[in-house]
């Protein structure tokens, strides 16, 4: 056998699966039909937050008589703010050839497509650089991602000039006075705080009832309020009717609730969702399950053909690399036998617009649904000290605890710098901790991860700074 | 009974144990002799963060370039700096005036001494506005925490002109060209980092064989090294012979192993450590036990003496706000019969320069020196690829793992936003987490806090981007 373990799809789910599989004495190979990395360090999580950290830094500059400074013409060099985005995904994907070498790991740029064989599929690669490679390994792992949804019954397909999905909107020649987003996840939200930040008008269209949807409601009110306050502009419960070009750039026609409404700018954003990339490979031949976009597996990641599992975006929501890293991770050592971290765990999301939103756990109306007793916590950052000294003091911290069990359940977080702070909940929800064993804990002064500590005090009504 | 208990000193030790009695139904007093909030909100912790916040901001904005910005004339108005401090300070000491009207603690100010009496020793309080006042209560929480050592036998006193404690250095009329700090313990640190990143020229000077001695010794160093790139200088081993003052600043004779060294500078600060306020309030009388100016105290915070409580600074180091504020809550939960939480948990410590640094737990050396066999990890920022994203790639994260139980024993963090990080190992030394659970846990992508996760990765031979 050539390969213990073929990976297909470099993104963080792939190459890490691929470093823990050589670790563990498999010889791996890994096949990318496009940049190592794949979206994540391409053309998502990576290079888009390079360029908030501009825009933010930019925005900051616009209020420093709050800090006692001043400055004088400032402004931004669009194409230098773009570059260093490319060259900071340029750097890791550098970074991520290094691992490779480093791991032993065959890397194989082409396209793979998988073919009936035991103990395994087959991987029948068309190399990039032309002509075909047939892999055979004891297994495969699909970890193909996740691609933009595009809607073209409404127009909604990226042309490469007024209509962008992620990827025009990471490279374009110059910014935009006018954007629209459509779609407020976390990818339209991150766009649109970016241009936002650089001056651009914005306007986020969501069809859902509130935006970030997938958030705590209150988070999604408290996100709205604030990114209002910086100018964001957004049409709620706005559906999509069709969207067109003029000669100057785009037109898009909404539905709110039975009143129509045209909206027009230069340029719009899609994000919308994210569809697997589970197509021409071959899976269908295979009798592999795929259902919305996505591979069906079990509880270890295996699709149910022998020798054949599936990780990360390509395996189902949520569409986060952590997430496909710690599946890929379960997966491999699942393989090699040993028992290792449980497939599902808590999963925490982050979005870096400005205030950040970080969240893991339930929501509180999921908590409900699902018929637990909750104890809410919440504690604001303008009752938090560091919060204050550092002119940071929108958003709050909401904690939810099962009531019966005292077993922390969900935690949300709105504000500056929450998604560092959100892996204290993982950890805690991780290891299963209680409402006294977060009491118990001592969290340094003066940090804002204070209001942690007394959103959990909150909840069992102790909080000591409201 | 006039009271249930009354507590000496406002600081956060003392109305945080105001406060969580309050909420456990006592009846408090508080006495305060100076402003309250004691020195973290008035002269510490707080008024700090807010110099730094500014001297933070303004030094980055000598490295727009980097992220695609440009502006001119970039400068800081000192007294607006200052003046922001100080408007800091007022809203929060007037945040714990209101917490401390809401809670039904009646605020007494004025100078406490303790006399003889049962069931507690008696309060009398000389009051701020004249006269006197005695209180009898149940029990008595001495939180009169400490202030700057000083050294007069080589002149470090402060005069208010140009030797400064944290107070005279958190007002001055002016921001001084040349600056020496006498100590590289947090306070000497975070003013070293906040003058230079105001453009003085700053000098530290420490005794001890390396700056930060109580970090980890690569912390220490990699800080050296961090500080020495913003063009901080340092004099290590040096011991002060003598400080005066001359015509138009001050004069600082060194002793180097031998070698003497004379340095001069508009101003000195004094940060040579701290000393705890146990005098002229009746404490010998009582027959309480003070050693190297701390009460000596059992596991429930108790002198000895009946009815006669201590907590925070004056029971001891570490002196930190948040260690007095869990002591404070121990101690009156322990009073009110709970169990709470253990008197003893895992105090993390941070340090607010640029690198910031956090720990918690115990240093490579004192682990070694329990005669603990280690696993030592260690993952550095510039593999991380958030900190990249941000131009963030200084410093590392240490962790310590017992070889045998696997259990957690000590975290070193220094780089960006560590001390809102430091939180998940705290919560993870509570809750006794191994190796196996910080591992299943699952980080979120991109965060600098991933690399506390490879962090443990690499104490197991299992790290990931490395």
């Amino acid at each position: 056998m050539e390969f213990d373990l073929v990976v297909i799809g470099s993104g963080p789910g792939g190459y890490v699966s691929a470093i823990r599989a050589s670790q563990l004495g498999m010889k791996v190979a890994i096949v990318e039909k496009d940049a190592l990395g794949g979206i994540c360090l391409n053309w998502g999580c990576i290079p888009t937050k390079a360029l908030l950290k501009s825009g933010e830094l930019y925005e900051k500059m616009s209020h420093l008589d709050a800090f006692g400074l001043s400055a004088k013409d400032v402004s931004f060099d669009f194409a230098a703010v773009i570059a260093r985005s490319r060259k900071v995904s340029a750097q890791l994907n550098a970074g991520v050839t290094f691992l490779m070498k480093k791991h032993k790991i065959e890397v194989i740029l082409g396209t793979a497509r998988l073919e009936k064989s035991v103990p395994a599929p087959k991987v029948v690669v068309a190399l990039a650089g032309g002509g075909s490679r047939t892999l055979q390994a004891k297994n495969v792992l699909v970890a193909t991602g996740a691609r933009a949804r595009t809607l073209p019954d409404i127009g909604l397909v990226p042309d490469g000039e007024r209509i962008w999905s992620y990827r025009e909107a990471l490279t374009p020649k110059a910014c935009p006075a006018t954007v629209l987003v459509i779609g407020s996840g976390a990818i339209g939200i991150e766009f649109a705080s970016f241009y936002r930040a650089l001056g651009a008008d914005v306007t986020v269209i969501e069809a859902m009832g509130r935006i970030l949807p997938a958030e705590d409601e209150e988070v999604s009110a408290a996100a709205q309020k604030a990114f209002e306050g910086r100018g964001l502009k957004f049409r709620i419960a706005a559906s999509v009717k069709g969207l067109t070009k003029t000669k100057t750039g785009i037109s898009l026609a909404l539905d709110l609730g039975g009143k129509a409404e045209t909206l027009t700018a230069d340029v719009a954003i899609m994000a919308v969702g994210i569809v697997g990339n589970t197509e021409n490979m071959g899976l269908e031949a295979l009798g592999v399950k795929v259902e919305k976009t996505h591979i069906i597996v079990n509880d270890h990641g295996a699709t149910g053909v022998p020798g054949l599992y599936a990780i990360g975006d390509v395996a189902g929501p949520p569409w986060l690399a952590h997430k496909a890293s710690h599946e890929g991770t379960h997966c491999v050592e699942h393989l090699a036998g040993q028992g290792g971290a449980a497939l599902k765990a808590p999963i925490p999301g982050c979005t870096y617009s400005d205030p950040q939103i970080a969240s893991v756990g339930m929501t509180e109306v999921q908590a409900k649904a699902k018929g637990l007793k909750v104890r809410v916590g919440r504690f604001p950052f303008k009752g938090n000290g560091k919060a204050i000294a550092s002119g940071e003091t929108d958003g709050f911290i909401k904690t939810l605890f099962d009531a019966e069990t005292g077993a922390l359940v969900g935690a949300h977080l709105i504000g500056a710098e929450v998604t560092e702070m959100v892996q204290g909940f993982a950890l805690a929800m991780t290891l299963e901790a209680t409402e006294a064993e977060i009491h118990a804990t001592v969290f340094p002064h003066p940090t804002m991860s204070e209001a942690m500590h007394e959103s959990a005090l909150d909840a069992f009504d102790r909080v000591l700074h409201m």
